[in-house]
């Protein structure tokens, strides 16, 4: 139907005759003769329809109509070059055209400089992909399966699917459902993730698996979260955790060598204890310092009542002794939205001193020494968070994310990535905020399956608050883009573990009796890891949203501006699906829900 | 954890100390002296554990235990060689043990060459995978994937996710359905088929898509039916028939090279009249002759009155004049059995008379003529069938696999291909097997944006019954492994093929005007094509069943035996999903249902 890609023509094709498919991107009209910048998938074009009949029929075009056009290329005459394009040396005077199919007027412009409403352009995603940006992405996204397969492939990994309609387990969120018409009362679910199956291909001996697989979540939709969503999932056998850390440092290094950037292997590791102590988080972003500081010992004699707790830390703002009286209040704003009761500050004086609220209620003692402690100068603003340690951390990451943006001091050309190792197994339930509730005080972090490290293995139970797993998480600008664990693999251990969590034996086999079962067969050492494709694409293609990285996204509330779906369905379709039906059986006790896969969403 | 894996031992490691991982697959006790076989997902080696303090603690292994081997690789003594695998020269003397984990006894043992029975296995699928049949399949099935992507990548095609939770548009199947817990009443379905969404892309301008795409047929579950299946999903644009078959061949050729075949292309075509008249199915199997012989205008003036009728045919069976009586009656019951009436026979003897029940029935003419029009010879039985043309040739076709089996006609290592062109457009709604009632007289063969062929193009409309498509299926040996279509990508087109099928405007609009709405917006010409990927790999394994190819696959009525989904939720689930809200809309008038996609399960 062509003979040439528009987007491939040059100088050396100048003398031929070809034929070009595609759509009108542009239409001028210079005295009668008309220039059309024909677009196709390779790129552009330009037509030249000259006077008379061809211009004629040309006076037609609309933006957006297909065509197909046989023409000569020629040279454009010298300094009408168009150097910004591929085919900027050369244009195809037109011999014939062909309307194949004609546009309506569109609902907005694709002029790739616009900003367009995201609604419209999700309800006519057809046109949006047209687009320069769009079509690029899925064209990105392409490569990104492409390369991380070809990694994995040269490993030996296994590529298998694992089912959509599954069982459903309960865990941290809430399982999409599905009738299941021949089995009235019964249902299916769309899997959080194909943990549980990945798990049992180990047990099947296939030892090393990998899956772009998609996972369903129906969660109340968080500004970017989505009800599908896609992971690289991969399991090995008789490894360990450097193993499956040393193969994910491959993958990620080929998918960013795909923009253009070298990552430097090994990835450097920091603890989850680290983490949280200088960053308050537990996906730092190390494209700039700015540590938190402790000063739980500092104050520990401090007359300032708020400073007397379980844990005083700091975060210190460059040059934020000079924000103005509203930008503070603003920050006490800012942490109330996050739960805080406020943000204690003290600002340092060009000539030393401090001021602000807190200053006057610490000693004479506390502030001589302040500034020097946190690492401050002068012209800064210290920000503190005094209470739980956990919360009181997390208050002052965030802070810590909000400078750096307000201060200029993250370079937004940098990648920074690292390991987060040494999780804990286990959090108080008290601190979990992902987890329903279960009957023990504990709730695992990663799942239940998650082995305890070697320093571990013996005393997990004995100290669960500071028992650590072999679990790992992958961080890149303060994103998680992947994690994973190893598991554990002997049923006493996972009796072990099962029982800080207050699961009993009769709860463990009503929510994963066949993952027990098969491991009661030689189940070997195993571990694996998830990564977020998602994100890992948002951020590849330097993406604002998920959903510009996905072909067909959910808006908010899980809605398709495109299809319209989700929609009514008939009495029909009801009934046949026998989505009222009811079986006859007792509701059991409630089972303690826990996380059981690993998710990157 | 491991240095060396077990099945890649060669007698050039001899020497080497080596530590390995895996699984028991046999235990032998010679005289105090304990071998087993070591098995991982490479192979199998053997290790000795001498007599000794290793030799009492190898005493406790038992198959399938998961252990850790280290010991010395020694070439085996001179006749003890075992050429059968690939470690067959070298043995490993253990000097450390350590068991990973126990293996309770098994329900089944994991020799190969035992039958067990399905249901068992699929319940402890993880078991069976061990086994070196089924892990071959998955290995297999994953190169596939692989083999497939990268024909693509070359070709510059971009692999795009479609969405799993989308808009249900009642097509031939029924659909799996999900409630929206955010908009309760509102409902997703899971996709019959990406169709819609790779018509989509064509007209967002990627030109080149594809995607091992999962699909979901509600249907009720015949034998060899899954509830979810795999299909190789491509569209193209700019392009024809034979661009689309082009590209198909290559794929085919692909996989079928990794068992080592060679197809010679270009594969074969024949029309779907052809294939009817000849075979009397539009998948052929072409690994034998024994074609059909239309006796319509032979038997014109007969006095039998079974053989005045719209169509008669027949199909010879070599050698079948020999058939024992309850043979014969056998047939009868057959044909019975695939709901006609009987199968009409006349038996050639030795000396070339006729005889059976119906050889009286007929003129002495056309006795005397028989045995040449049907190219039947002395021996031979000659079936009949008579009747409407279409179910009278898929009686004799059917007869025709009956023949080739018994008589051993076929081939089982040939590997025969056959693309099936020139399928008609329509077919009439009583002659449909699988598509609700619309509310015209005709439906669609393929699918309602199937295109007529260049010879149809202005005509269709007028003559439906005769009207031919651009519609492609590919055929191996009797089994429909891929078909596709040119799509319509003209309004004014669509307008008719929909007037055709008796849908309106109205109902056009309900059903897919999001598709529509995008077809005004410059459609391009495009086509595709699907391949179904459980089938694929069942032929390339040489496996009885497509449960055999998939890794967890589901039994009768959609039941998985291993994690028992579809299992009861709760009524906390239930009010949560919203599964109960009803929206107050009225029902529409009934909507005629058409296939809508290219399927391949």
């Amino acid at each position: 139907m062509r003979t040439h890609e528009a987007g491939s023509l040059r100088a050396g094709h100048a003398g031929q005759s070809v034929t070009l498919a595609g759509w009108v991107a542009r239409r001028r009209d210079h005295g009668g003769v008309i220039f059309i910048d024909l677009r196709d998938a390779s790129g552009v074009a330009q037509v030249v329809f000259r006077e008379g009949e061809m211009a004629e029929r040309a006076h037609r075009l609309r933006a957006e109509f297909c065509v197909r056009i046989t023409g000569d290329v020629v040279r454009r005459p010298e300094g009408n070059e168009n150097a910004e394009i591929g085919t900027g040396e050369i244009e195809v005077y037109a011999t014939e055209l062909e309307v194949l199919s004609e546009a309506a007027p569109l609902p907005f412009p694709l002029d790739e400089h616009l900003e367009v409403g995201e609604e419209i352009r999700l309800k006519h995603r057809y046109l949006d992909l047209r687009r320069a940006g769009p079509a690029k992405i899925m064209r990105l996204r392409s490569d990104v399966n492409r390369v991380a397969r070809e990694v994995l492939h040269e490993r030996d990994f296994v590529e298998i699917e694992t089912p959509t309609m599954t069982r459903s387990t309960p865990e941290g969120a809430r399982d999409f459902l599905v009738p299941a018409r021949l089995q009235p009362g019964s249902w299916y679910a769309l899997p959080q993730s194909p943990q549980l199956f990945k798990q049992l291909l180990m047990v099947g001996g296939m030892e090393r698996y990998f899956q772009i697989a998609r996972c369903y979540r129906d969660e109340d939709f968080r500004a970017d979260r989505q009800p599908e969503f896609t992971q690289l999932d991969v399991e090995m056998s008789f490894v360990e955790q450097d193993d499956v850390i040393e193969l994910g440092e491959q993958i990620i290094a080929g998918l960013w060598k795909l923009i253009g950037h070298e990552i430097t292997t090994p990835i450097p590791r920091i603890t989850y204890a680290d983490a949280m102590a200088r960053y308050g988080s537990d996906k730092p972003d190390l494209r700039f310092g700015l540590e938190l500081t402790e000063l739980t010992e500092y104050f520990a004699d401090t007359p300032f009542r708020v400073f007397r707790a379980p844990y005083v830390g700091a975060v210190v703002m460059p040059g934020g002794a000079s924000q103005p009286r509203r930008q503070l209040d603003a920050w006490q704003d800012w942490a109330k939205q996050r739960g805080a009761k406020g943000l204690a500050y003290v600002l340092v004086g060009e000539d030393g001193t401090l001021s602000g609220p807190v200053a006057k209620n610490l000693s004479d003692a506390e502030r001589e020494g302040l500034v020097k402690a946190v690492g401050a100068t002068t012209g800064d603003c210290v920000f503190f968070a005094a209470g739980e340690r956990a919360p009181s951390r997390g208050l002052l990451g965030a802070a810590r994310l909000e400078i750096g943006e307000r201060c200029g001091l993250i370079d937004h050309d940098a990648w920074s990535f690292v390991w987060v190792v040494d999780a804990p197994m286990f959090e108080s339930i008290a601190d979990s905020d992902d987890v329903a509730v279960g009957t023990g005080r504990w709730t695992a972090v990663h799942h239940p399956f998650t082995a305890p490290n070697a320093d571990w293995a013996d005393t997990f139970d004995q100290d669960p608050e500071n028992a650590l797993a072999w679990a790992y998480d992958i961080v890149c600008n303060g994103n998680e883009i992947g994690g994973g664990s190893i598991r554990v693999h002997r049923g006493d251990v996972q009796e072990r573990v099962f029982s800080v969590l207050g699961i009993s034996e009769e709860q463990a086999r009503e929510k994963f009796g066949f993952l027990l079962d098969a491991f009661k067969f030689g189940a070997p050492p195993h571990g694996g890891i998830a990564f977020g494709w998602d994100r890992i694409c948002m951020l590849l293609a330097g993406a604002d949203s998920l959903r510009e990285v996905i072909a067909f996204p959910k808006s908010g509330g899980g809605f398709d501006p495109l299809t319209s779906a989700p929609a009514p369905i008939t009495d029909a379709q009801r009934k046949e699906a026998g989505v009222d039906a009811k079986p006859e059986v007792k509701p059991k006790d409630p089972v303690p829900t826990e996380k059981l896969t690993e998710q990157q969403s």
